[in-house]
């Protein structure tokens, strides 16, 4: 049932109908979020076995002899470093191994540029009206950081393929006050989509108009497949190598999805320029990360076969959520001509376009009868949507038959409101 | 024998001796380390046990209700400020509790004032030729904070008293350029010394000219006593309350001397203002801390008490080192005058004063025996003692015999330089 070509009469039936579906979900008084990429208490538990691996009998060196209890080795112990260069497909002596959060290591990478600069330019913070490029649907953390240091915030459309290169050249290659890029390269916040083998090409091909232009490649969710035939990143890494263009990036990953999203490890790898600029920065910030937690790491995961092994069975308990909120879409969604979704071969997230003008208010249901999503806009810089069309949905964190419920109730939530905003339109 | 009191011909004979002591002491081919205060492996073990204090079986959870393995808590589990609380003689309700290091808080909060400024004032990146108060000889690190962001920083001699605060109150009152001061107020880094009740209380009643001077109060070592007699500090907390001026203080502190110095956790408290400056940038920053390592501190330590007893055990460790280094110096140097020193009760340091002009150079005679020290002037500015005589020694790193042998070195080396300067002033 196409809902656009529905007359006023039976649109009024079913906004009628739709209505009584709702307020019998208001009566179940549900309390659920699919608010955050969020990993379940199932998932957590799979990591549990990693926090006895530490005890007063271990051995608490590093391969190069740190104690890792004690003070010491800013850029993270060796060991680590070998597993992360395989997630991440960078060069192992260009890793540094931080704390418990990538975001902060990028915020830091962020505030570095904007007090100190990069490569010998001014800093970011005495130049002005300076700008960020924020593909979207993107990740709000990533925004709100440049949007907290004072950038102008320029969306970039995302498309299937990646970011819109043509816009991101003509941006980045022409105006010399645009510093900068956020890029979730695999398995994107929200969408889901894989930047093509081209998409990474044009990145590592880009001339920057400004020298101290940097791509920010956080590759967060690089070994969250969920199918048998994952998306397959090219290695920007690689690419840049060849193109020598390796300084125009900073790259970033952690284990927080792998491990616990709370004390996991993040890295961060670069070119010898920027790694001497960052390593600056963190031998005045800090004597060092916390190590004992790197070997926990290593103890527990020991290499990449270990994190492979590791995901698989993340993906035994995700993979069936994603497959619910899916058929729920389909079965319910699918043919309205109400909304539109990706369907993710990994990552955390699933985006849905509801009908334009309809975001807010499909959350506002949702969230009046007990189900919390990412807030509309969200995903946009300045958390503004032009279309107030996008929805992030997060669906690892509740369990599959909460899931359920909530996908029941956000699939009558985005008819009803593409119904009364049809109905509004024939008044 | 006053080496002063020489004359050319028993100087002569002195330095000859001495330089055969010396020749001695290279035959060993020591390998020794006073350079940094770091806690001893014995002092590390003191803290294994709390490795093991969480595993599969553990309980998650923070008194508030929270997996403690996911997500959230920005300010940090609740229960851990308590601890705090106690240690640091602030209001709970004002601490954030954050990773594995203070001086990365120090180091946020000095770029937080850059980037975004304080109390509503323009940021201290946008104001020109600012200043910050280095009271010294204080801790290299702090002062490379506030140089690495570009403050001229300005050296206030430290007293027995703390530091000398007709020098602070003249600065600070003043000169609105004047936008900080570092301060270890117990056991100061290196001297030992601990702020008077007169030097807290003038702390609390400072005007300064600008509104967003700020004190750094990094109280590391408020539980490290060495003796039956501990250091008293007053509460800077509740005097500044009585006076109304909370909001110009940040206080630091950290258990990174008390469980692990790669591994333990940090602590700041502010004022309701500051801290919704320093709240907004932290919930930029990062998704939260690691509360893992958080609980694992509550486990082990469980309250003030359990803090108490746990230095109890690190003074039986370190208390007979500070012993034997003042030991060797009052043997060897006293009565001498070519050298004064501190006796503490408490914190990591012995500060000794050599003869003026001297202490590179017996940095320099130490290293080339094999005794590596903490680099001359590192206690000053910019590492400049302008008396180049300030040397600073931490003896609780190497075991007890091998810092007898260092402290053997180390008193020959002072009297040897000596006899050097005073036979060329001779010439």
């Amino acid at each position: 049932m196409d809902f656009t070509a529905l007359s006023k009469r039976e649109l009024e039936g079913t906004k009628a109908e739709l209505e009584e579906d709702y307020r019998r979900f208001q009566e179940k008084h549900l309390s659920l979020n699919m608010a955050r990429g969020k990993p379940s208490c199932r998932q957590l538990e799979l990591s549990n076995d990693m926090l006895a691996t530490l005890n007063s009998s271990s051995s608490f060196l590093s391969s190069d002899g740190t104690d890792c209890r004690n003070y010491g080795l800013a850029d993270g112990i060796p060991e680590l470093r070998n597993i992360f260069s395989a997630m991440m497909e960078v060069s192992a002596d260009n890793i540094i191994v931080g704390g418990n959060s990538s975001l902060n290591m990028m915020f830091n990478t962020v505030s570095c540029g904007v007090t100190h600069g990069f490569a010998g330019c001014e800093p970011w913070g005495c130049q002005k009206g300076l700008k960020f490029l924020c593909p979207a649907p993107g990740y709000d953390r990533h925004f709100k950081v440049t949007e907290y240091f004072g950038f102008d915030l320029v969306t970039v459309p995302m498309t299937p393929t990646g970011p819109d290169m043509d816009a991101v050249e003509k941006y980045a290659e022409n105006d010399p006050s645009v510093k900068g890029i956020w890029c979730v390269p695999k398995y994107e916040n929200p969408t889901g989509i894989t930047f093509s083998d081209e998409t990474v090409k044009r990145f590592a091909r880009l001339k920057p108009a400004a020298k101290d232009f940097r791509i920010f490649w956080d590759n967060a969710y690089c070994v969250h497949d969920l199918t048998d035939d994952p998306d397959r990143l090219l290695s920007l890494w690689h690419e840049c190598e060849k193109e020598g263009t390796l300084e125009n990036v900073f790259f970033f990953s952690s284990t927080s999805k792998i491990t616990f999203p709370g004390a996991g490890v993040s890295a961060m790898a670069a070119g010898d320029g920027n790694l001497r600029d960052i390593r600056k920065y963190n031998s005045v910030m800090t004597i060092g990360p916390d190590k004992l937690n790197q070997l926990r790491h290593i103890y527990f995961l020991k290499d990449i076969n270990g994190v492979k092994a590791q995901m698989a069975r993340h993906r035994a308990i995700i993979a069936p959520k994603f497959k619910t909120a899916l058929k729920k879409l389909d079965t319910a969604v699918k043919g309205t001509n109400t909304a539109s979704w990706t369907t993710p071969k990994g990552g955390y997230f699933i985006s849905v376009d509801v009908m334009p003008g309809c975001a807010k208010r499909v959350v506002e249901l949702c969230k009046n009868a007990g189900v919390t999503l990412t807030g509309a806009g969200a995903t946009y810089p300045y958390g503004k949507d032009p279309q107030d069309s996008n929805i992030r949905l997060a669906p690892t964190y509740p369990p599959l038959e909460e899931l359920e419920q909530a996908m029941d109730l956000f699939c009558t939530a985005i008819k009803l409101a593409a119904a009364e905003k049809l109905l509004s339109e024939k008044l």
